[in-house]
């Protein structure tokens, strides 16, 4: 009789309920979240306050987000899930560049010529970022489109305060030359905090961690025939490499962010004080399309 | 070094940032929703897209709670989360009432005398229920509150229908007598449909399920010196005892909705047709306080 169901049995008799599923896919999912989230009840026992206490968490991270929020990716991010999806979809494969996590902060960007300024309207120090994309078969990457986007000296994205910035400001589209080279001008990021004022910020203080994440540039890069790669480079040297609040730092995706002394003018450029400088190689996989 | 995790390393690594939590008890849930969720996340090898799909769905779930609606808590319901944290809190112990799910529709009732009639502002059939609350350890449970809801015959609660009930009704708070006998009038309830309109509903017509639940009315009682009650009591015969979509019959809960022939009064109350008569004992738990 599907009725009576203890502390033991329930799981069984939920699995059961679902035989009839849409799809094998639909099926398969829901049984293993049942099984997983039943055995995660099982092991903490919640008192009736705490599985309270659990529906207002929730409800409280769903209900913060909006267009410009996304609470529940900083969820997924800082408990190490997104990490964990990336890592599952994007085995490392022979040289080509790891990926890491995508973040909540990525919005179409503008589209800049190669040499061109796309930091004129954020604040830092000039930032000269130049690089190569190649195929892991060998051949250049030519025409390659690059989508970079970072935050200000401050550790703000554009889309944080859109009041400041006047619209999309550190976050640039380029397409890489018939070598599969490019360099663009911008500004030196910053470490940053994310967002601590929701659910995943008190969430962060009741597991007694900080929220910062290291000083990075975002790439998203796709060729024709190339797996699409969405990785960060991180600055050489940051504080906060071994403590990521989101687990993606990885040993190849740091670089040197080099710190210049003044100069009048680089490469055509007026810089009139210290500059900084980033060279990075990017290798698409043309092996698995 | 705590960096470059992989899809095995990255839940040590995540488990390992919450040893300073501000509790041991947040640092072991938080150890387990971990281990549990990632472990989840590795069975099913979710990718990018269905990722996604999950953020949205838990985002979307937030988003439809408001003050009469709470989508969390059906989920937790439907995915029979609610009833074992119910059998983990609430374990059978001797010949003392079974509970079952709270659900999502309680809210402080109207008192009312012993005999009056909660249910004038609703619909369907005159109902005379009546029962007595005794302790386990055999004494009449003098004075219980017994707080009563139940839908009306077309299975919507007052809270679901506030323009057409114009307040709570179908809801009421009654004194057991120095016997622990109670008994008073209402309208009868009906089975029926959990609100499908939500993230919840999509996920049943996905997992290939009914939302319906049988008929049933709620009970929650307390009385000095002993364990709040909070259970229902289930039609008999109901076509959907043995399939309701959140997992809450118990054998012990089922009684009779005895349907009487057309009678013109029943003590002292004029019918003038058909009415529907129940009677349960309840018997709570003085032995844990």
């Amino acid at each position: 009789m599907m009725r009576e169901f203890d502390e033991s049995s329930i799981t069984d008799a939920v699995v059961a309920r679902m035989a009839g599923a849409s799809s094998e896919r639909a099926r398969h999912i829901s049984e293993a979240l049942v099984r997983h989230l039943h055995a995660f009840v099982r092991e903490i026992r919640p008192s009736a306050e705490e599985w309270e206490a659990g529906i207002g968490f929730l409800t409280a991270t769903g209900q913060k987000c909006d267009d410009k929020r996304q609470e529940f990716i900083l969820l997924s991010d800082t408990l190490g899930v997104s990490t964990l999806v990336d890592a599952i979809n994007n085995p490392v494969t022979g040289d080509v560049t790891e990926t890491t996590v995508f973040g909540p902060f990525y919005v179409p960007p503008p589209e800049f010529g190669l040499g061109q300024d796309m930091g004129a309207a954020i604040e830092g120090l000039p930032m000269l970022v130049s690089g190569r994309v190649r195929k892991s078969g060998g051949a250049a990457a030519a025409g390659a489109i690059i989508d970079v986007w970072h935050s200000d000296e401050a550790g703000f994205y554009d889309v944080q305060q859109m009041d400041k910035t006047g619209g999309l400001a550190g976050r640039g589209r380029f397409i890489a030359d018939t070598d599969g080279a490019f360099h663009f001008w911008t500004r030196r990021p910053a470490a940053y905090p994310i967002p601590t004022d929701g659910p995943v910020g008190d969430m962060l203080a009741a597991q007694g961690r900080h929220p910062w994440r290291p000083e990075h540039i975002h790439f998203k890069i796709t060729a024709p025939g190339c797996r699409p790669l969405v990785t960060h480079v991180f600055a050489q040297g940051d504080a906060y490499l071994d403590s990521d609040v989101v687990f993606g730092v990885k040993e190849s995706l740091i670089q040197p962010y080099v710190v210049h002394a003044n100069a009048e003018e680089v490469q055509g450029r007026p810089v009139n004080g210290p500059w900084v400088s980033l060279d990075h190689t990017f290798v698409l996989d043309d092996q698995q399309g």
